[in-house]
């Protein structure tokens, strides 16, 4: 394992996943975003998460957007790629075939069909776990039934690169009732549903969500105020960025994405179908939205 | 499309996925399971539903056992097999290639990700519809968040070969709400969540449901009351068969279904991780139920 | 205890509570309806449930109320009131009340705030029940978190009084899982939201609901069509009362039923707030469903 | 309106309502808890919240608990009594009844048998803020559907004396979207699900909780430190307190802190049937807890 491993932290862009008309993966529109990112100063890319639409595209669109997520970062920052299956084989398998192409780590969610039994759970990430050594970001979302009872996690850290958690729950206090039988044993990153300051004040070590695609200065700007201390000015820039959040829960989190990246100029064209387009009226109230963001990060 | 065609009604067991402990495909087990409940006398077989692990199996997978059941039924029953989606192209995808490999009708469900958009509903079940000329089942779980509001169902039907549902939720006064507006243009399967009668009362023209792999005859048996109108015995085969609910509530369907088929004689493997197999201990109140059954048959 | 008490059957209204502009009950109001609806024939004549906004009701209120339909019923049909509350205590006192004010029975519901023990549940039953010597009907509704699960209604049943369940999932299944355990010790009243013949072919021994008190007459002829066996005419009844189950499940249950009271002529005031009124562009589609229950009845 | 109106703030347990054996309020009980918070140094006292097991209490016993309570605080801190009603006209009365017993303010929530219409909501708010000139504190609470959307809030801020919201979702960007809309127009108060600090750092004005019942020492040591700026005390603070969370999560809220305030001295009797005491087991989970607390409150 290399010493990198240790180092997953600051603002991780969840990639929306650029689909041209026909439906495959716009590779030049990946690579301009890629890049634009990396200039803004993100710390890592995160690929194949729910802003990347990762259930609506087929193995080989996954496998393309990973592979040229990794091409065009170069190295420069880690990237961490989203694994989602039902079955336990199914994880092993991504999670092995994401190492072979090249990511830094991956992050995984488990796919439910009715709720599992606790031992299903713990099978599921150890399978995922034991598929690669690089480090394994755990991500657990309740509203769609992926969640992760701490008597399992207790035991799914027995697998130790097994080293971070991004909960979607949005419920901060889950995370300290994790932290108080836990420790430090798993660090925390924040997801889009968490306010990011809550989780840093927890310890946690970063911010991995989709609204850093769109806004990644004032993300990135947010991180530096935490890391010198500037409580007022990471106050003011989360509170600027959060009506993102307002928008994409009415609209739906890649179509707002996608429509607000075509507003700053850096088109993906439409969400995968049956997700919809987020409709051109929003367009106002998205540009108010950016303004206000755009002047936190100026002043 | 054949005449056939408008003929699917009776009993279809919805079919396990024998796995062999390597986790390959057990292809002679399921060969057997097909004669066994064809001699039984099931009007149809149905595999890839939730008994079938359809979440839970690969592509290829997926494939062997749709290849094996057809091959093995060879005509004398259709072929109903399982289509389950994020993607309305993925739905497509699927359904074409079920048409390639022979299966006489499709049944599909559309997997959530969040609850989409009731455009979003519609776009994936045209998608579906029209990506075959065979017979459409709609599957419907609200549980699962895969329903499909009236108001949808009202534009799915649009394509002519959508003609049946198939709903779990159990809340037979549902289907009776859709009847009111779409009369006789949808035909109705009972699942297992609900009490067949109640269906075949509202117009239903068959069950589609785990249980009757185990219990084929008491199945058909109950058909044949229904159709002869002998309303007692159906009602007792009914109240006899019910128990195993109970049991796959407790248990899970495929577990609990996979360990009946070993008890009577069919042995199928274990469940597919993280699923897992139901314990031992519940065989004896199982035989119980079984020969509840057996008598209620014989009577 | 009397013999009367083995009697429940048959078409139980749910009575709605009139009120006048003042907030006041309209007792004539009241009255008249009762007289109406023993003169379409109904069983019984039940109080306070959810039609009758039992919540919204002071204790004033609600005492007028079953005194008012015990007074105007005289005797000729068993009048049985709702008891709803939090605490065991409060459930006792609410049916020692209505015992002394001369019901003929109770149906209890347990309110809760946030789930509780299994050992609560039976706590609250055990208290209602030998607070009164009068048959108890038990209310259970999922969709508020009122639910009694099998193993607690195992023991709730050891109070003789408790005879009867009326369940408001919908879900018949459920029904069958407990006659599964419990045999013929518990009775079944269809509620509103089962289909009412779906429970009688269970054995259920009537219908229990708000329709009832806008159309009793199809009511009754669907009770009268089941024990004749003219399953046709049962069929076609329960299908034009159906509807309005759509109708009330989008403006609500009191506001649709006091709707349709004023549309055919017994007017009873508004919801009491903060229930609103349904509003006035509901009554054409309205007519059309009464229109299609009088053509089944007459027909 | 009094001066003291705009002051609420720092700490304000959930007050337990002591019973004794014979089911009656302790009051001395009641009025010996109330001098220990007081010599503690909170901030006011909540009576007939979650904490104060308000829905299983008689009328009665209501009033005796929070006259009792406004008689012992004797005017130190402000007494802010809790409101629970499902009509309008109920929580109206509740409202004016408080005011006229001598409370400073009431905190309210809306009791829903189904989801109310957004109207209704407002309807409801409106009609208990209109009731009395006294400040009002809105309590949300998601999981037992008594939400106001924020459509809704923003007309119900249009009574002047609403001036708080207590949120029991535990969801702190929730606050954030309120405040994005309404700015400083309603203060919060965190409840016992959110993490207090995250809640202060939006501009929160105080801790409304029942833990603070059992440890009042800690909770008004998280607030100093929280007006000094000492974040690493603060943060030490809330870590050691929010063990018990994960305490009355599995055993219930008033079961748990009862027997916590028995534990530590200050016996308050069994909580109100059906909910039932919490067992004896927890005592030295709770005491470890308790001990991490104290020494938390001395370093």
């Amino acid at each position: 394992m290399s010493t990198r491993d240790e180092d997953f932290h600051g603002i991780y862009p969840y990639l929306v996943s650029p689909m041209d008309e026909r439906g495959r993966v716009d590779e030049l529109a990946l690579r301009r975003l890629v890049r634009h990112l990396l200039d803004e100063g993100v710390h890592g890319l995160s690929p194949l998460g729910s802003t990347g639409e990762v259930m609506y595209l087929t193995p080989g669109q996954q496998e393309t957007i990973v592979r040229t997520t990794i091409e065009e970062a170069a190295g420069r920052v880690p990237v961490v790629a989203g694994v989602a299956a039902y079955a336990s084989a199914a994880a092993a398998t991504q999670a092995a075939a994401m190492t072979s192409w090249g990511v830094d780590g991956v992050i995984g969610i488990q796919l439910v069909y009715g709720p599992p039994p606790l031992d299903g759970v713990v099978d599921y990430f150890h399978a995922l776990a034991t598929a690669t050594d690089l480090p394994v970001v755990l991500y657990t979302n309740p509203r769609l039934g992926a969640d992760i009872p701490l008597t399992a996690l207790e035991r799914i850290v027995a697998d130790d690169n097994v080293r971070y958690l991004k909960d979607a729950s949005g419920v901060t206090g889950k995370l300290l009732s994790i932290q108080s039988v836990l420790g430090e044993r798993l660090k925390f990153f924040a997801a889009s549903a968490h306010l990011p300051t809550a989780v840093l004040d927890l310890g946690g070590v970063g911010w991995m969500a989709g609204p850093a695609c769109v806004v990644p200065a004032a993300a990135t700007a947010l991180w530096d105020a935490h890391l010198r201390g500037d409580l007022a000015r990471r106050a003011r820039l989360q509170a600027e960025i959060w009506p993102l959040n307002a928008l994409f829960t009415r609209h739906g989190l890649a179509p707002l994405i996608k429509l607000a990246l075509d507003e700053i100029g850096y088109p993906c064209g439409d969400p995968v179908r049956p997700q919809l387009p987020a409709p051109d009226e929003v367009r106002p109230e998205l540009r108010k939205v950016l303004a206000g963001i755009a002047e936190a990060v100026a002043s």
